[in-house]
């Protein structure tokens, strides 16, 4: 399997992604099919093959950082949001992992692999949560 | 004390665990006495003599790593959750820990015993939530 | 502008808080406009001129270390609560936050300078979230 889903009450989903899956890949399919267009996620689990990343303001680009092997996921935060001028949906996530001698890397998530599981608690909102351009910035902002 | 909760509508629970606590033991006290079968929770504080673990997938067994000394709780998550096989609740939590430099360990908890204080915000969901045995993993997965 | 917010049904607000602007303050400043007297956040985004701490149970005092230089919010997690005695609103925060090479440091959060954006999700309780003044702690402890 993939993953697998419950929607509870009150915009709630739990959700668990699977071995050998890219994390950021399989939120934008389940934001795809559950129709979200907009929420705030956490998680935990395991991973592997995860690239971190960290915005440079002054070039306006990210730089990327690999790491091979296999990692807990001590903190897994983002959000849900829309880009009405591209018609696309951001998972926008952050990451902390630690390897076996509990040293934690942390950045903006690129990519990860579940290696364990990957345990998620998605909050979705009824209203699309927008994002636009910002030129100063060189990034899509939320504007809630 | 050892513990002191208020429950909230919409399944909140706001809770405060004491000094000398180990939090893993007194969540589970929680879960029992509150009758909880599934929710998801985070938390921030301080902790001392703390157990931090790495699930080491091809052996399939986790290596702790101890910290003595005192800490900062830079992040708590986790989730509970239910095994019907063995009629046990499970609370599942990862967490990020700071020493007086502010450098940062990380890992599934095993064991951490208050120090200061640990500050919770518990959802609960009305289902049970399920964990599965998976052969292949070695852990009881959480099966949405 | 300094931030921007939505409420939506559920106690919840989602928000965005803009660059140079400091995050503990601004929060501040929307829990006051906002009528807030109790409830928890999360976040993700990007920091500068960031002050995280440390308390030290033995001198009941704060250990302060600054980080210049610009950094990845990894986990901004708190909550917000009122004290009676001072009537006084408090915003607890701890952050990790990661450097260019995904190095995380962590602590109690005294001070953020946002450097390109802090998106923020915070859900209010209806109640007053108290604290009260612990003697032997030497700080205002939750009372849920």
């Amino acid at each position: 399997m993939k993953y697998e889903l419950t929607t509870l009450d009150k915009n709630i989903i739990i959700g668990r992604i699977d071995k050998d899956q890219e994390i950021i890949s399989v939120l934008k399919e389940i934001v795809k099919n559950q129709n979200i267009y907009g929420g705030f996620f956490k998680g935990i689990g395991a991973v592997k093959d995860v690239v971190l990343s960290y915005y440079d303001l002054s070039s306006k680009q990210y730089i990327d950082k690999e790491f091979k092997g296999e990692y807990e996921i001590v903190s897994l935060l983002g959000n849900i949001s829309y880009i009405y001028a591209t018609d696309e949906v951001v998972v926008h996530a952050h990451m902390a992992i630690s390897d076996k001698d509990c040293i934690v890397y942390g950045g903006h998530l690129k990519k990860a692999i579940v290696s364990v599981t990957c345990e998620l608690f998605i909050l979705t909102v009824n209203d699309k949560l927008e994002r636009i351009f910002n030129e100063e910035i060189g990034l899509y902002l939320l504007k809630p």
